[in-house]
């Protein structure tokens, strides 16, 4: 993309010249245009403007690019007869997305104005949530009959073959409609025009259920590296296909959730997005934290006669406590991970814990080794090191049992282990830092006075 | 899958029963048959056995499923000769994959054993780091020059067609092989065979040059929605194309990273991996989180005789600093995902730390009034409520200033974001959050006793 070609196009739409389509659709691509739209500048009126004035199938090319934000400020602009003009030219997964976003009563009044082909497909579409199979499939594929002969077959591709998402992968049908294998069109291309589509087909569909949630759709697209994976319903009839450029949205969409579900922000938001949302999404988080902070201080104040005797151990338990959450984090991200590709589970992989506990062991050697020599030169008194020592190893190895057991055992229940182990696992290695560091502390007290 | 022919398959493979690799094709696929050679109990021997066996040009499918490490012990345990035959069957991309893990001597002999025309293509993809677009990308395309008919143009893709990963795009060349545009297969299927490519070519291609980091080329795809990326070099001749299977790849080994990174483990980890591995990966990191524990705890021992004099604050001050940690984490996930979609830079969008500031504010009044009437409760000390308070809204303030500022500033340095920015983020948000809280203790200190 030009910057210019950017410059001069987001000038154009702010001062109401007409645009040659033919010619910004030969200089920039629709997602490029898209980006120019999102600007700050460009206000809704700037949009209506823009979205009427153009030729509608270049406008269709330039919606399907738009996040859903965009779309539906788009949509709130425009004329009814406008969007069906547009509509007329997307494909039928996305027309469904965004009647999706919009208040029930404006889509039924879409829906009735489409053609009646079209709102049948669309209002089966509609009724998938969009984070499942079905609401991820597309109703754009070809189909074919597996008693066509190839020449047959040849000739309705090239009559479908515009109006497709997908054209390399042919999906066969029997007489009564059930997906009974798939055609590659390469094979297609280069066998004798008189056998027929049966002869060449592969029996052998990857399919998946319509209600399968999008995550693991993701994940059997990626493990056969599939262009377009047929969702079928029980009675094994094609409902649609999804394809890889919407795997790709779906990958991206679920690590944005996995990444702020680790760093403690429930569901979407945006850097840039409103400061309401952004508190949201925050504060009921924070509570949660506060709560857990307090059940550690506790564990503090149980001690409080020590630290008053020994002031030393109020600024070296947070050393304890601190590592510990560090060395638990390491954990529970790996166990996320391992989760999220479908690597581990709680039933077959319950005994690597014993591998977190050795990594422990070796890891708190090596930092409370080091922790416990400074502590002692620092305040001059060894048995303050060993205290220290001690401590380390004993916490770092509840950290790698808290962040290996801890999301296994969420992801049990259902839940997202993303979510909320880091914070299941701060309250266990802040506490129990504390609490095993200051008991050996009082102990040893005699000692460290 | 159905999971009895895992175990037929796993038993044939144990017991050295001859398969029937055509009846095996037909009911399970490669990526499933992989699934069983991965099991533990599948030895060395077994896959010597299984490779050296077997049809070439289905173990060539299996082999290209396979992960790195199943892979390399395959060829390991193979004879050149079948390798040589096995690669026959696989795309260039895959084996350069492979033969890039080889020692630098077996990797010479096997080239030297190939076609010349296929060493020559292999040294040219091997001569990439892997996580570039060079890396990345396949010589298996169809590319035509413009001035072939139409007619002429479907022979020869009947003719290449099973030789290469994607069919729906042909890429079109001017007679010096420079890349001039790109054909859609719908469009030459349903064009009238007399016409030329050119004339139905679409001259705006995408393109990236073989040294962009792999990251950036999945940005690309994914905004594009691509199935096939061609890359070009400085001339803007066309040396290969990136598909939409690999990218996936990419997008998981790349989220991947984040998540570690995040969690503070540096390169890739399994969770079942070996100790040492673990041990390596994490040790170096907890070592550079204990220096900044030590500077956080320092700030702790300039105020030890205050604590000495009101001991609740050794357990109120971990519940400042850890409240400032789980804030400043919350930021920091937003930015770095906002970093990773390239939705912000710190030239453009610095100004949006004031939008931290605004929440650090609001939550830091939220969480500080909760804190604060509890302590003020538990210690019967109004003052000490409000010291908390204060000291609450000035560590969030920090911690979303820092949150949204450190990850900006190492990216801009060309460091990963999500490597290190939770140490300094921790560092600044404890040592603050107990300077703060200990330094307005100190100053109302005789309000407090």
């Amino acid at each position: 993309m030009e910057s210019q070609q950017y410059q001069e196009l987001l000038e154009k739409i702010k001062s109401r010249q007409p645009l040659d389509t033919e010619m910004l659709d030969e200089v920039m691509h629709p997602a490029d245009i898209v980006s120019v739209l999102d600007e700050d500048d460009i206000t809704d009126e700037d949009l209506k403007w823009f979205f009427s004035a153009n030729n509608k199938e270049f406008l269709a090319d330039v919606l399907e690019d738009a996040d859903d934000e965009l779309q539906s400020r788009v949509v709130h602009q425009l004329k009814y007869a406008d969007i069906i003009k547009i509509f007329s030219y997307m494909p039928k997964d996305e027309i469904a997305d965004i009647l999706g976003d919009l208040p029930i009563g404006q889509r039924k009044e879409l829906l009735n104005m489409m053609k009646l082909s079209d709102s049948r497909e669309l209002r089966v579409l509609l009724g998938y949530r969009d984070d499942t199979a079905g609401g991820l499939m597309t109703t754009e594929y070809i189909a074919m009959y597996q008693d066509l002969t190839i020449s047959q077959a040849l000739a309705k591709i090239r009559e479908i073959a515009p109006k497709t998402e997908i054209i390399g992968t042919i999906f066969v049908l029997n007489r009564k409609r059930q997906l009974v294998g798939w055609a590659d069109l390469r094979d297609i291309l280069s066998t004798d025009p008189d056998q027929t589509i049966e002869d060449i087909m592969d029996p052998h569909v990857i399919t998946v259920d319509p209600l399968m949630d999008q995550e693991e759709v993701a994940q059997v697209v990626r493990k056969y590296d599939l262009t377009a994976l047929p969702v079928v319903n029980r009675r094994h009839s094609l409902l649609g296909i999804i394809t890889a450029d919407d795997i790709m949205d779906v990958m991206v969409d679920e690590q944005t959730e996995d990444i702020l579900h680790m760093g403690g922000v429930s569901g979407q938001e945006e850097i840039g997005g409103p400061i309401i949302v952004s508190l949201k999404r925050r504060l009921p988080w924070l509570i949660i934290n506060l709560a857990t902070a307090f059940i550690a201080a506790s564990a503090i104040s149980m001690f409080s006669s020590v630290i008053s005797q020994v002031v030393a151990l109020s600024s070296i338990m947070t050393i304890v406590s601190g590592m510990g959450g560090n060395a638990g984090s390491q954990t529970l991200s790996v166990a996320i991970r391992g989760l999220t590709l479908g690597e581990i589970n709680l039933k077959d992989d319950w005994k690597l814990v014993f591998k977190e506990v050795l990594l422990g062991l070796l890891d708190g050697a090596a930092i409370g080794l080091i922790t416990g020599v400074i502590v002692s030169i620092r305040y001059g008194n060894a048995y303050l090191g060993v205290v220290t020592l001690l401590a380390m190893i004993g916490n770092l190895i509840i950290a790698g049992i808290a962040g290996y057991l801890i999301p296994l055992i969420i992801e049990k229940t259902g839940q997202d282990p993303a979510l909320s182990s880091s914070i299941f696992l701060t309250t266990a290695t802040d506490t129990c830092g504390f609490f095993i560091f200051l008991g050996l502390a009082q102990i040893f007290l005699p000692l460290l006075k």
